[in-house]
């Protein structure tokens, strides 16, 4: 069998959605909190040497968000944006060893075990019995991936996209490559600005599952009524009382 | 229409490939004379402040070798080589404003205009026309995708897929999601070892382009007779030849 039989053998008309986006970072495994760990690391190797009164936490992050359209997201660019912010709070007083030190931290982040959140390798293992199950992220490309393939959760997805941005253009791109209507999508994640809205928008299904800390650019005003869970637990049984089976 | 049944109303029986896969960097437009320039620009900064008989160039390329499994390859991934080579090579002695201008290097190669390669619009116009062109290259996402859209040439492309690595496994999962037999898929490119040998390992089409300048990473030794084109300007005749057409 090929693969796009394989995907064919998959199309099963009897459920409701035939493919499940499910959002990586904070939905499948912690991240956030390593990177408000390292942001906090940041402040108190690189206070000492900045003038007193410079909030060198909000340096950091307004530093990130200039560099975003440039860099995307992601911890190549957030160690990038650590040293330069280093450099300019400290009017290039950071000692050598202490920009070493920074990149030491990104390095780490690249690096670490995959922390999966509870209950997520049942829960795709139940999911992927009937659905189609594609993984859409964004940030680093190596990144992603690596945490993909040490999770040991990649057999469980047809696809993995790792995107730009997540917003209506890209959602429409990928269910137009994977040729499946909205109506037959469900995205799963923690982000409302990025999982929740532009599929909604879309007229597909989504699913938000609030992770504890978000960052700040992720933040979105919004007054739609979402289908939010406590826990991945909840999905299976969520997405089968969706499709009213 | 939906993207999907433009996809289809694309494909062309008549014509051998269906779908006709692209590298950008060194292929569609210059990328590894920048990372020569910003290499030599490093040696100039660097070497004043590392010790006698310390081969700094060296230095950094190895750096990029060990880093490469992870951070992977783009402008971000060198950057954070050249601030750790620069640390390493001069025993922590380089001065701070250099890690500044390192950084602003590569703030430059992620910024600077896109230098298309001669006659790629043309050739790209015509191609499109009667098959179905995907871009397929390595590097980092976001300056990929900078590339592509501030290239002007966006619109020729049915996908674009920025990958980790081009290998077998790479390219038999692109064909499964297009749903193209290898038969009927062509890839055009640079480097012998990314584009070239594990499309035809596939059993699909593949045509070399050399670029005056490669990595030394993307070398690849081999007895595969090549079919090889001094200039893109080339392709379209060479394709249709192979058509049969």
């Amino acid at each position: 069998m090929t693969a796009a039989e394989a995907i064919n053998a998959h199309r099963r008309p009897d459920v409701r959605f035939e493919v499940i986006g499910l959002d990586a970072d904070d939905t499948l495994w912690h991240s956030e909190d390593s990177f408000h760990a390292v942001e906090a690391r940041f402040v108190e190797l690189i206070a000492p040497f900045a003038p007193d009164g410079v909030d060198v936490g909000a340096a950091l992050r307004a530093t990130e968000t200039a560099q975003l359209p440039i860099s995307g997201y992601g911890v190549k660019a957030f160690t990038l944006s650590m040293v330069r912010a280093a450099l300019t709070v400290t009017e290039w007083q950071v000692p050598q060893p202490v920009i070493g030190q920074l990149l030491d931290a990104g390095t780490d982040m690249l690096t670490e075990p995959v922390r999966l959140l509870p209950y997520v390798p049942e829960v795709l293992a139940d999911l992927s019995r009937d659905h189609r199950l594609i993984l859409i992220t964004k940030g680093d490309l190596v990144h992603q991936m690596r945490k993909v393939t040490t999770s040991g959760l990649a057999h469980h997805f047809h696809h993995v996209e790792v995107v730009l941005e997540k917003d209506v253009d890209t959602y429409a791109r990928i269910l137009a490559t994977l040729d499946v209507p909205a109506e037959r999508f469900c995205m799963v994640g923690n982000s409302v600005r990025s999982d929740i809205l532009p599929v909604l928008a879309l007229g597909a299904h989504a699913v938000h599952i609030p992770y504890p800390l978000l960052w700040e650019h992720e933040h979105a005003d919004h007054d739609e009524q979402l289908d939010e869970l406590g826990s991945i637990s909840e999905l299976p049984a969520r997405l089968r009382a969706a499709e009213g089976s």
